[in-house]
C-alpha cells in the first residue's frame, strides 16, 4: 500500500458502474463490441436532471482530494491541482461558460471529471482513487438534500412569521369557526391563522428530521464493499460539515431513505398548504367574501371584468398531487430491489428535486398571498352573527339559572327557529322576545349572547378567547425564536 | 348576429382565464394595480411544459378559423390570413426560428397568438371569436392524448412483434417454468415469451380506450357555458378528425378523464415492463445465466472487467415508480375540485407528458433488449433438468399403471430425495433404479420422464405443449394482423 | 390417457401452491418437519378476506365438474355427486349454517373443498383433476370482478337517472356557473347537473371495459403450464357465461389486469363523486345556501341546534383517498414480480373488494343525497344576479351597435364598478343610468341584460341555453336507454 | 361558573358532531324529521373499525373525569362512579361479555358511553362536560398511535437483534456482493446482514418521531374553539402520560399529521422488508441456493414434491403495496379540506390500523424467517469464487509491482477471458498460467487472489474486511443497547 498514487484509479475504484454514452466510447467499453445507441444512451443519461448537483459534486470532490493528500494517498501537489481545477470548473459552470458535451457527459459527475482532466491533466484521474461513482452519487444527493431541507425550513419559517404577524394584527377580528363547513362557534381570526402556524411548525420538525437523515457521509463505501486505501472517512465528512459517516458500505450506496424523508416532509407541507389554499379560494368567493386577494396574487379575465381569480391558491392546491406522486414514485421504485446498488436508484433524483421545488415555490407563493390579502373584517363579523352560533351559550345561560339542560335546549331551539323564520340573528332578539321564551332571561342575557362574549368565554388553554390567544401568540413567538 | 366579425373577441370569448405574465401587463390587467411578480408569474406559467403542444394548438386554431368562415362569423379573407399565418408560425417553431418571450408568453397558446398577430395584424385577434382559453386548452390536450395513444400503441405493437418473432424462433427451447421463483414445470421459451405478448396486447386495448376517450371535441364550450355565436361544433371536430363533440360545455372544460385514461394505460404498461425487466435482470445474473444482454444494451465497469450490467432493464423497472406517481398525482389533483374550470387543472399536462414519454422510451428500450439478447438455450435446458420438475409426471405414470395417487406420490418422493442426495436429475435415473422403487416402472418410463415429453404432454388449449404453442403463435399472428 | 379418472388428482394438479394452516397438517406437508406457527399461518391465510368469493368458487367448480364428466375424465356419477354436494355447501354458507374451521380452512377454496369431501366422500377429491389452486383462484376473482363491474354499472346508471330526473325538473332554474369558484356566467341548474351525468357516463364505459377484461376463463392453465388431461376449456367458459379463454397458461395465472381495471374504474368514479360532493358541501354552506340536504342525509349536533352537517358528502369525498390507495397498492404490489404465480398476487383481493364496496356505497349514498336535496332556487337566482355575470353580454350589446370591443369593455367596466360601489346588480340599472354610460343603449338593453336572456343566448351545441339543454336532455335519455 | 355540574353536558360540549344511527333516534335528532336509513347509517358508522380503540377511549375518559373532579367541575362522587363504571365497561369488552348494539352504537365512543350510562345512570352524562366528540376522537387516535409506534419499535428492535445475532455467527462466511445483481466484490455475510440492521435502525428513528408527533393532548379543544369550563389540560395530559398539550384548539381537532407520520414510518419499514424479502426469495431459488427457508416458514405442493416455496417472503413483499396505498390514501383524503373538523377525517383510522398491523405482522414473519433459515455457506463461497470478483485486486497487484493501471487491466482482462473460456475461477489459475500472462506475478499472487484476502483487504471504516466488520458489530451492539 506504499505506492498508492501510482496505482491510480484502481481498487475500490472509479466509475465502477458508469453507464454508456452514445457514440463516443465509454470508459468501460474495452470488451464491448457496441455502445448503446443514441436513444438508449439518452434514456440512461441523467445529465439534464442531475446538472444542478454541481456545487455539491465539486465540494465533495475537493474534500475527498484533501483527505487523500492528508493520508498520503495522493501527493499534495496533485491535491492542490485538483482543488484549484475544481474551483475553475465550478466557476465555469456558475458563469455559464461551461460547455456540456452530451455525447460523453452522461451525468454531471462525468462532465466535471472530464473538464477537470482537460484542465489539469493526469492528476485529474487520481481524484478517483478510493472512490466509486456509487458513493460519489450518494454523497452529492445527500449534500443536496441536507441543503434543500435547510432552504425549505427557511421558507416554512418565513410563512410562519407571516401568519403570526397577521394573527397579531387580527386579535379582535371574529369569523365563524366551521365544522363540516357549517358555522359552529365564532373564533378570532388570529386563532384561525395560528392553527396554520402550528401546522407548519410540524413541517419544520419533519424537515429537521430529513436534514438529519441526509447528514451522513457515504464516501469510502466505494462501489459497495469499502476500499483498500487507508482513507479517513471522518475527515472527509468533517470537511463537508457532515456529522457522521454511514456505518456500512453496502447500506451507504443503496440507502435512499434520506430522499424519501425529504420528499415526505415536502409532501405533507404541500397537503397543509392545500388546506390553507382551499380556504383562500373559499374566502375569495363571492359567497364568503372574507378576503380579497391582492392584485399581484390573482388573475383576471379580459372579457369578464367582474372576475378576480385566486389562481395561485388553486395552483398550489393542484400541485399537491404532484408531491404525493413524487413520494409514491420513489417508494414504488425502491420496493423489492436487492442490495447493493441497482440502476433503479438513479430514479431518486427527479422526485426529490420536484418535491423540493414544488414546496419551495408553493411556500413562497402562499406567503405572498397571506401577507397581502385584504381581510374583510366586517363581512367576517356579519357571517359570525348570522351563524346563530351563540345558541349553545344561550342554553348555557339558562342552565346557569338552574334550568335542566334538555329544557334549556328546547327553549333555545325555539328561539333559533324563530330567528331563522324572521331572518334575524340571535343578537337581534329583544329582552322581551327572550323573556317570552323563558322568564329566566334577565337583561344580562343581551350581553351574554354577543358574539365577542361568546368568543371571550372560551378561555381554556389553546381556546379562542382573547386571553388564550394572547398566550398562544407568545408561545408562537417563542417557537419562531428557537 | 349579422355583424359577428365586428364584435371581435367578445362573448364566449377570449383568454377567459388567462394567468398573469411577469413584468409585462397581461391582457386582462386593466383593473389590476399590480401584476404578479416574476417569481409568481413563473410559478403560474406553463410554457416550458406545454410548449410541445404547438402542433396541436395550430391545427386546432386552423380548424376553428375555417369553421368560423364557413359559418360567416369571420370573413374568408380573415380565415385565410389566419390559416397561412398559423402555418408560418408553425414553420418557425419547427425550424427553431421562433423566439419565445418569457415575459409575455406564459403558455404556448399565448406565444402562438402573439406571434400570429405580429405576422398578420388585427385579423389574428378575430381567431378567438367564439373560443376561450378553457376550451382551447382542453382541445390541445385531447389532440395530444389521442396522438400519443396512437404512438404508444405503435411502440407496443413493435414490442409484441419482437416477442412473437423470438418466440417463433424458440419453439424448442425449454426452460423451467417458475412459481414462487421455484422451478415448477418445464415450459417452452416460446410459451414464456408469449405470456408477455398477451400481457402487452391488453395494453393495446387500454390505449385504444384512452384514444377513444380523447377523441371528442370540447371546442365551442368557450369559457364554460357555450357561446352566443352560430358555430358548428361538428364541423370543427370533423376537420380535426375527431369523431364527436362533447355533450356539455361545463364538462368539456373540466373533464380530464382522457388524461387519466392515458396515464393509466401507460402506467399498467410500465408495470408489465417492470415484470419482464425483473426477469431480464434475473436471467442475466451469473446464477441464472439464461441470457446475455447485448453489449449495446448493457454497461460495464472500468475496473471490474467481469461485469456486464443490465442497466437498462433496471432503469425501466425503476421508472415504473414515476409512472405510478404520475397517475396518483393527477388523481389527487382532481379529487374534490368543483366545476367548472379550476386552475388546478393546469397540473394535468406534466404527468400526462411524463407518463407517455416514460412508457414510449421504456418500450423502445425493452424491444431492443429482447431483440438482441443472446439466449443461452443449453443453460436453460440444464436448469430445466436440474429442477426435478418431472416428478409430477413420474407419479402420473404410476397412477396410469393403477397405483393409487398417494402411493405413487410416496414412491416418487423417495426417488426425488435420492436424486437430491446424489446430485442427479430424474432423467439420469436408470431403469434399474426406477424398478427398485416400484416394479410398475417399465422401459417406457425413461422416455416418459424426459423433459421434452413432460412439456409435450401439456396439450390443453393455452398449454405449453409444442402443438398448443403452435396454435397460440397463430393466434398471436392474427392478433397483430388486426 | 384412457384411464384418466383413476389417475385422480394428479398432473396439472391439485392445491399446487397451497399455503400452510396453523396446527393441522397441511395437504402438502409430508416432507416438512414443521408447519407454520399459528401467527404465521394467520399472516398467510386469506379466509377472512376471500370468504365472499364463495358463490363464484362453487359456480366455477360445478362448471369444471360438468366439463370433466362431458369429456369422460370423471364419471357422470362423480360429477352429479360433486354438483349436488357443492349446492349443499352453498346452501350451508348462504344460510349461515356453515362452520369455518380456522385451523384448516386457510382460504374459502379449502373450506369448500373440505366440506364437500365431508359430504360426498372421495368423489370430492376428483373435482380437482386437471385443476390447480392457481387457475381456480384466478377464475373466482374474475367471476367476482365481472359481476361487481355489472353491479357498479347498475349503481352508476341509477345515479345518472337521478341526475337526469332532477335536471329535467330544473330546466328553468338558473345559478352562477363558476370558474375558479368565481361567478363566471349564469347557467341552468339542469345544465350543471347534466355535466355530472356525462361524467358518470364515462364511468359506465370504464366499467364495461373492466367487465370485458375479466370476462375470460383461466381454467385449464392448472398450476402454470396447462394440463395433460383432454379438457375442453371453451366448454367450462361457456357454462360460466365467460366469452373466451385466456390464450396462455402462464399469463392466465399471473395476470391481474382485470383487477387493476376494475379498481381504476371505481377510483375514477370516486374522484367524480368527490367533485360532486365538494359542491354539495359548498352548496349546503350558510354562505352559498343553494341546497338543503335532506334530514335523512345529514347529521346534526346535540348541542348546536343550528347545525345540519353534510356528513355523508364529506365522507364520500374523504373515501376517495382509500380508492386511490387501493389502486396504488395493487400497482405497487405487481411492480417487478416475475412470472408465473407469486404469492404477492394474493394481495389482489383486498384492494379490489375495498374499491368496489367503497364505490358502490358511495354511489348509493350520493344518489340518495341528490334525489332528496331541497334546491333553493331563489337563492340560486339571487346569486346569479349578484354575480355581475351579464357584463360580457352587455359589452356584446354595444359591440353589436358598432362600438369597438375595447371601448365597449371600458364602458361596461365602468358600469360594473358603479354596481359594486352601490351594491346593485346589473339588472337593477335603469335605462337612464345605462345611457349615461353610453348613448348606444336603447330600451332593449334592459331585456338584453336579464339573466334568463344571458342564459338563453348560449345556444351553441352543448351550451346552457334552454334549447341546447333540451337537446342535451334528449341525448342523455338516449344514453340511458342504451 | 360555580354551578358547573348542574349545567351538565352543555357548552364545549357533547357529541358535537355525532353521526346518525339507523333506526333509533340519534341524540341530536330533535329537529330532524328523518334519521338516515340503515344503509346510510352503516356507511357513516365506524364501529367495526374503531372498536379496537376501546382501551384508549376508557383511559382518556377516566383521566378527563379525574381532572373535572379535581377542578370542581363535577363532584368527586360522580368522578368515582364514572371511573369505576368505565373500568366495568372495559372489563366487559375485554372479556367478550359486552354486547354491541349496531342500531345505536355507531362508534366505539357511543357504545362505551351508552353502556356507562346504563351502569351508573345520569352521572355518566356528566362525563362529557367540557368535551366534544371531536377532541375525544383525536385523543383516542393519538393514544393508539403513540402505543402502536412503541409496539412497532419493539418489533423492529427484535428483528435488528436477530440480524445482529446471525451476523455475529457469520463473521467468516463470504458471498458475492452484488451491484445490478451481478457479482461485484466478495463480502462477508455478516456485513450484508448488517446493511439491513442499519436500514431498520432508521425505521426506529422514524417510529420515535411518529411517537413524539402523537404525544400531545387535544383534550380541551372541545368541538373546535375550546371550552368555557375552567379545565386543566395539562393535568389530563399528565394523567395519560402525554408530554404536552396541543397549542391551538382548531389544530387539535383537525390535525392528522401524527397518523401520517406513523403510516409513513410503517410504509418505509415495509419497503425495507420488501428488499430483504426479495433477497430471501432470490437466495431460496434453485439457481442461487444460498439459503434454505425453514419448513415452518415455507409452503410446499401436494403434487410437486420438489417444491419449497418462500411464500411468506413473497407475501411481505406483496403487502408493501398496501402500506404505500394506506399512505397515499390518507394524504389524498387530507388534501384540500378546510378547517376545522370535517367528516373526511373519519377516514384516518383504517389506513393507520392497516399500516400498523401490516408492518407488525411482516416484521414478526421476517424475524422468524431470518432466525431460522439455513445458510448454505459452501454454496455462497462457491458463488464468490465463480464470480471472478478478484479481478480488480489482481490488477491492483500488478499496479503495486509498477505496471501502469491500463496495462494491468489489459493483462487481467486476458486472464478473466481465459477463465471464462475454461470454466475456471481466478483462484484456480496456477502460478505458471499467471506468469505466462505477466512475469511480474510472483508466488504471493496466489495468496493475494484468494477470496478471503480480497475481503480482508477492504479495511476502510464501514468496509467488509473482518476487522471493519468487527468494529461495526460493536457499533451495532451499542445501537441496540440505547
Amino acid at each position: 500500500m506504499t505506492d498508492a498514487p501510482a496505482r491510480g484509479a484502481a481498487s475500490g475504484g472509479t466509475h465502477a458502474n458508469g453507464a454508456a454514452s452514445g457514440g463516443a466510447t465509454p470508459l468501460w467499453g474495452g470488451r464491448f463490441s457496441a455502445a448503446p445507441s443514441g436513444d438508449l444512451a439518452r434514456f440512461g443519461a441523467s445529465l439534464e436532471v442531475d446538472k444542478r448537483l454541481w456545487p455539491f459534486d465539486i465540494a465533495g470532490s475537493k474534500a475527498h482530494a484533501q483527505m487523500l493528500a492528508a493520508k498520503g494517498i495522493i501527493s499534495d501537489a496533485d491535491a492542490e491541482a485538483i482543488v484549484s481545477g475544481l474551483d475553475a470548473v465550478g466557476e465555469e459552470i456558475a458563469s455559464g461558460a461551461f460547455t456540456f458535451d452530451p455525447t460523453v457527459d452522461e451525468d454531471i459527475h462525468m462532465a466535471i471529471e472530464r473538464r477537470l482532466t482537460e484542465l489539469i491533466g493526469p492528476a485529474g484521474g487520481r481524484l478517483h482513487t478510493a472512490r466509486s461513482r456509487n458513493d460519489q452519487v450518494a454523497l452529492d444527493a445527500r449534500l443536496f438534500a441536507k441543503h434543500a431541507a435547510g432552504e425549505l425550513a427557511g421558507e416554512v419559517r418565513a410563512l410562519m412569521e407571516t401568519l403570526l404577524s397577521r394573527a397579531e394584527a387580527e386579535r379582535e377580528t371574529v369569523l365563524p369557526g366551521y365544522t363540516h363547513l357549517q358555522p359552529a362557534q365564532p373564533v378570532l381570526l388570529a386563532h384561525h391563522l395560528l392553527a396554520y402556524f402550528w401546522m407548519f411548525s410540524r413541517d419544520l420538525t419533519r424537515l429537521e428530521a430529513a436534514a438529519a437523515a441526509a447528514d451522513a457521509s457515504p464516501l469510502g463505501a466505494a462501489a459497495l464493499a469499502g476500499t483498500t486505501y487507508p482513507i479517513d472517512r471522518e475527515m472527509t465528512a468533517s470537511i463537508l460539515g457532515l456529522s457522521r459517516v454511514i456505518e456500512n458500505s453496502l447500506d451507504a450506496v443503496s440507502d435512499r431513505d434520506f430522499a424519501l424523508d425529504l420528499i415526505y416532509a415536502a409532501t405533507v407541507c404541500m397537503v397543509h398548504l392545500s388546506r390553507l389554499c382551499e380556504e383562500l379560494v373559499l374566502w375569495s368567493s363571492a359567497e364568503f367574501g372574507f378576503v380579497l386577494m391582492d392584485d399581484a396574487h390573482s388573475t383576471g379575465s379580459s372579457i369578464m371584468p367582474q372576475k378576480k381569480n385566486p389562481d395561485f391558491a388553486e395552483l398550489v392546491r393542484g400541485k399537491t398531487g404532484r408531491a404525493v406522486g413524487d413520494l409514491v414514485g420513489l417508494l414504488t421504485t425502491l420496493k423489492g430491489i436487492p442490495l447493493a446498488y441497482d440502476k433503479d436508484l438513479q430514479e431518486d433524483k427527479e422526485p426529490l428535486f420536484d418535491a423540493v421545488d414544488t414546496a419551495a415555490n408553493a411556500l413562497s407563493a402562499v406567503r405572498g398571498m397571506v401577507a397581502t390579502m385584504e381581510i374583510r373584517t366586517s363581512r367576517m363579523a356579519e357571517a359570525a352573527g348570522e351563524g346563530l352560533m351563540a345558541a349553545t351559550d344561550l342554553a348555557d345561560y339558562l342552565v346557569g339559572k338552574g334550568l335542566p339542560f334538555r329544557d334549556a335546549h328546547r327553549v333555545v331551539g325555539g328561539l333559533v327557529a324563530a330567528c331563522v323564520g324572521a331572518g334575524k340573528t340571535l343578537q337581534e332578539l329583544t329582552l322581551a322576545e327572550l323573556r317570552e321564551a323563558s322568564p329566566l332571561f334577565d337583561a344580562d342575557a343581551l350581553e351574554w349572547v354577543k358574539i365577542e362574549n361568546v368568543v371571550a368565554r372560551r378561555t381554556s388553554s389553546g381556546g379562542t378567547a382573547p386571553s388564550a390567544v394572547e398566550a398562544q401568540i407568545a408561545q408562537a413567538r417563542r417557537r419562531l425564536a428557537d
